[in-house]
């Protein structure tokens, strides 16, 4: 009825991403017990490393503020493999007096708003005057497709930054009565996204946003990741996105997290 | 004024469906000591045999992602028999540092909008030109009332998949002034709920789904329970049926849980 | 400024209702040791002998499905002899690991929409045809009367039924903008509860309904507590009555607590 | 930087109100262990005599029923001594395996919505014939000014009864579209309040309650505060008000718990 | 990947701003074991002395009523040194059976809706008939940004007064059809603001309000934090705002808590 573990569980496409966190919960141990002996840094190090090894996979440790004292962004696109890494990271940490305060469970996903070919096509012949079959309409086609197929790439396969700022936010949108993102029609939500999405392009460089998709995975139906060197960035375009209307009128926001990117024994080391 | 535990309660017609899912409790087990000793394996292992051998009823065994750790997803004709197996893991479990997340209580039911032998002998009529009383007529209201009882038995008795991703969600239909379900006419719910069927019927062969009643026996009306091979396909039919109307205005949507269908040992041997 | 325990506090005319759910915490008793020695099995039931013993008052123990493992109903006049069982019941089960999941306090008390005198009258001259004064009209008189009287002593003083499935779950009236319950006026509100009675009745036999008032003595406005032999009944009269006017508009529902009627010893019996 | 313990912080006028619910969280006791040694009742009996004896302070005891187990009123015009008495309280129950359920900060304050002098004098020559100036129109002008007096006096420096049933509950004032309490004029806010304070009046004898204020202070802006010698006439107030125009649109309820005032040895004598 | 803990992480603009809320958790230590044993009160004194110390950085302690028992307020330039300090406390107070009841991350921001340039020369020569350009319209000016320059400078980086009462909430503006906050013209926005903020400097010297941005960085947009000598002036302000449109249709508020400034060994001290 069921599988073995060496099967594998590959998505149509993307990956599945895993955002871990937890805390330290000080009544399990007692004063003068370590938060973080070595043969825990060690393992949670050991795994970390594995999983940077395996193929098209990524893992990112994070020093959580407030909320969370410990972070784990995992990204794998096999399901098996990425169930075993979460399951000794609960059973290793677990041990040691660490609690998980949030999970995440995810998939990056294309856009469901770019500009289509035929849309672009028309651009081409309306705005540039190109006539469809000549050898430089062809050309700009095959540069439009190339660069879809990159932005795409870079969506499902996405290669996470060392920026030190990270910060985590599920969203939905809104089926309120008076806004309804899903009984606007598509062209409407198009026009919508596309606004928004320049808000995100004026940030190029200072902050580098992620949306993974987990409608039917977990309780949102998107989750945010956000990764910068100065929080006050991070802070600028998130209040900008709020007056746009996107999110003005449809976003729905769950809990934040944040934190820095940090070195696995730095962050066991603040509990030492 | 009670029953001995010898009775059985049967209801008027359908199974009795318990979603149980687990987390392991880290705080409750000192480290170095197992969270799986075989007692545990075993005794739960007898349990599923038991409950999988038992008339009509099944038991399925899951890995669950993120939120929890362990699943359970039982059926069974009779109450007495389902509320002791529940019982039974309860002590198992908790006796070793499992703690309840989540259960679900709710009955498999006939849906109460399918097509009706009037409606279907109208279309023949009107449709296709058919006589009432001709014998091609009686044929085809004879297969339609075969293919009406088969599938009411499956849904009232189904059997569930091997597939290997399992999802589930609870949910209800809102009642807020501007989109009350409940004060829609029959016939405008009847015409909704067929359109959102039909989603359903295009996802065959990639998606199952089971929905199970829960109005009057938990917190909300109905529990989604599906199961995929890929991930993927539970998220692209989620994410499209949010969409439908039915979605999109009345559904209301409680947590969700996925996970990986496992034999009891797999399930353990992560937190050996 | 306080009173002695001999006293009582017996109200203006009803009785106490207290319900109280329990689930056994694993956490709390090591494994290997009991969660239902006969020292806890022992007290509980002399408790609630004496409760069934007492004058007016009555006790049901409950085995709960999912959510909770143990529950209590108990019915008194008196709310101090009501008092010292809830708080002995909290120490005999505190002491052996069991916590309370839920409690809720309520009184049972008349209905406000009942026909009136009046009313009555009105019907027996105008739809009748009976003279008021008439001796007819006068026996029809006197039996409407005690008809009210017996339905009312049912209302305020109960007989608990031994049907094995229970229900409960506290519910409010709405005060929203557009669907606003206290803003109705008095005869739209009375005309809309005789019509959600109806559908009561037509369960009669099949499913009992017993709603207490809790407006300022605990969070909800209303428990409704039902038994019934099969709980697909209890399934069907909560869906049926979402459809009618008061609950689809006004009904707004608190958690759901199900269960099976059982002896004490038989519940613990599950945690041996 | 701070204050030596010897300050004292009286307010502009008024009292600081402390309400503190306690449970017994039988975790915490192993079975055979006193959940209410002798240190632990002289030690809250001391504390509730000094504050009964200290100047224009109030200390009530409260057996809860239900959600709770232990309830203390407190009302000090002093905040350090107040906050002293929280923390012993905090300090000697936490010990004993006692933990807080709720708490609620607030000040007695005098209505915003009494009648002013200008609109007296006004009635007693538009509706009375009173010349003002006239010894008449003197005289009733004077009665009034002391009746005023000495509500707000009762309003800012209560004594509490000593009737056996409490009940609390902390209260909004809505800010919704279509229900703004903080949008409506003045003069509309005051007819409603004192239509409201209509019906409190026909209570008096039976429930006597106080309306504490913790705008900035705490969660809600107001603790209400019910004492009666019978339940009865409490859930009669609470469920007659909600009809009444404040409580129908603008009122929103927080948690209610209720309970009995007993003496500190009764209360944890039912835990002995 | 990640930096080395010499790093400094200093924004563009303002302090980093950490509230740290905890309780005594009574369960974690056995009676007569102290909840504050001097390693403890030494610790905590010497974390806050250094953060006292450390360039533009400030430190606040406090003894929280009701809820919580203990506060810090940290604000420093370098988001790693506060880190540090946030993570040093948790260790210290986990260790001793403090768990943290609630924090909140932000950093102070200059407003959005102070009067600009071009709008003070306006002024200038259309209301005080200056002309642009004459010495007296230039000084004026240059006076008018010295202002500004100030102001801005004192909300980024404030100092924080010894006054004794604390309060802390956070908020954010709502979003929903009918009062999105949002989708209001900035122009409107600017003037619903600066009204709002006449009620603030009507209270000064008698409440100090500090108004931190959080949005990305925290579940809220904003924290607000109040110093007052008399708590009666922070309800009376709070209680009054709330009238205001800002807050009346547009504010949306979460926890509040309140406390007194007190020097770490007293605020231990009650739990000696």
């Amino acid at each position: 009825m069921t599988q073995p573990t060496t099967e594998t569980l590959v998505p149509k496409e993307g990956l599945f991403v895993l955002h871990l966190f937890y805390r330290f919960d000080s009544g399990a141990t007692p004063a003068g017990i370590s938060a973080s002996p070595k043969e825990l840094v060690g393992g949670v190090e050991a795994l970390l490393a594995e999983a940077r090894e395996a193929e098209r996979s990524q893992a990112v440790s994070l020093s959580l503020i407030g909320r969370a004292d410990l972070g784990f962004l995992l990204l794998c696109p096999d399901l098996y493999r990425l169930h075993r890494w979460e399951k000794r990271l609960a059973v290793l940490l677990g041990r040691h007096g660490w609690s998980k305060v949030f999970s995440f469970f995810s998939m990056t996903e294309r856009s469901d708003y770019t500009v289509s070919e035929a849309e672009h096509a028309d651009q081409l012949s309306s705005q540039e005057g190109l006539v469809p079959g000549s050898p430089e309409f062809e050309e700009k086609m095959k540069a439009f497709r190339e660069r879809v197929r990159y932005y795409t790439e870079v969506r499902l396969y996405p290669t996470l930054p060392d920026w030190r700022f990270f910060a985590f936010y599920p969203m939905n949108k809104k089926r309120e009565t008076g806004a309804n993102w899903y009984a606007l029609p598509f062209r409407e939500r198009k026009e919508l996204m596309q606004g928004h999405a320049l808000i995100g392009r004026r940030y190029a460089g200072r902050v580098i946003q992620y949306v993974t998709g987990s409608t039917g995975l977990d309780d949102w139906e998107w989750g945010v990741t956000l990764f910068a060197q100065d929080p006050y960035e991070v802070k600028a375009i998130v209040a900008e996105m709020r007056f746009d209307p996107v999110s003005a009128r449809y976003g729905e926001f769950g809990p934040f997290f944040t934190g820095l990117q940090s070195p696995v024994a730095e962050i066991f080391g603040h509990f030492a």
